[in-house]
């Protein structure tokens, strides 16, 4: 899967949150595309934008929330790239089928949007823009991975935030475990190709096999069950 | 009432729509502010926008509805203007008390926006992030008033717009009937100073003398209504 990060902030460099991200980047199948740096005069090239979008898989707008939507750029971004006969209209969308989602940087706790909290509505509501977006030009809406006050983050729940930006770029749309053991299985394979000690290298292949075993082991169970219910049925 | 409406449209000469609404202005009591004219290199003057914003009682949004939203202009007025401690914040909001609605102009007819519509969405739900700006800023959200497919309504759809246009720019926000009466007595006594022919005069001077004679017949209904009901509880 090749994933396309269109990432809108205009002052990259002071946001910890974004660094956090950056640093987490995948090795590999991720491009990382920040509007402010490529294009500091505002001034979006079209052609280039659409054509870029066609070589991706998975396209993520990642920013922080301001005033419940994107940085202007972004907006800027939309208006200009997503034309008719190329985002959507007759002729259908050059998009179709490709997924789209969404990370936002919160600077309140995520349960303030809400009915009663202080923001009022959740984040499903305030995104619509965007997911009718996602609709109109005939993507898949991914949920939104919602990133809220980083700073106060401990350490744990970084590495939980990494884990979980990772899956959120790379990982299939599949909620099965499957498709967490799968996405593991490649994360555990790439890290032994990067020079790991040689006792990393063991506890990674132990991990290997551990996955393996338990999926021999549901498969076994799955398989008890069909015959059990088979028999009850004859 | 003094009215700030802040209009964004990156090609405002282009827009029929737009046009016209500069054209049905009122005489007076309004501020037409287009920010594209005011800021071509898009750097807006933060302490300006918000020393204007306090001179004004009812503050409109009015642009283009472009990908569910408005223009980037107008999105990066909202991230440069409305700032903690003026907008929001423990200290309250310099805006409170104000009346904030947005004048959206659509492409498409505004019944695809709604569930199994080609939009799929309502223009209550798309606009959450400005009524949710409202709220934060402790505004008062009047309801949308939305211009769709201008360039194909009639010219009585126009006439219809022209008078809903001019009180969504000044009438109080007040459903009755009276208020209605009051907009509509205080459009027609300003016309009679402006240089009409007589027989306009007299026709003006006409609908004045109907208005007070209607509101006279249904205060009559209203007492004899109460009379009846006082009578049946007695």
């Amino acid at each position: 899967m090749q994933t396309l990060i269109i990432v809108s902030h205009p002052t990259l460099a002071d946001s910890n949150t974004q660094r956090f991200l950056w640093e987490s980047l995948p090795a590999e199948g991720v491009t990382w595309h920040h509007l402010e740096s490529v294009y500091p005069d505002g001034q979006i090239d079209r052609e280039a934008e659409q054509q870029q979008l066609l070589q991706y898989d998975r396209i993520i707008f990642q920013f922080p929330f301001y005033w419940y939507s994107s940085p202007a750029l972004l907006k800027q971004w939309q208006d200009v790239v997503l034309t008719e006969g190329f985002a959507y209209g007759s002729e259908g969308s050059r998009l179709a089928g490709k997924e789209f989602g969404l990370v936002l940087a919160l600077g309140v706790n995520e349960r303030e949007y809400q009915a009663g909290g202080r923001e009022g509505f959740t984040i499903s509501e305030l995104t619509r823009p965007f997911q009718a977006m996602a609709s109109k030009c005939s993507m898949v809406y991914l949920p939104t991975l919602v990133v809220s006050k980083f700073d106060y983050l401990s350490d744990s729940k970084k590495k939980e935030l990494l884990i979980s930006y990772q899956q959120y770029l790379s990982k299939e749309n599949d909620a099965s475990l499957t498709a967490s053991e799968n996405w593991f299985k490649l994360q555990l394979q790439s890290l032994g190709k990067a020079g790991l000690s040689e006792a990393d290298q063991q506890l990674v292949e132990h991990l290997l096999a551990v996955l393996e075993d338990n999926r021999e082991h549901l498969d076994d169970l799955a398989w008890t069950l069909a015959q059990m219910e088979g028999n009850q049925l004859g």
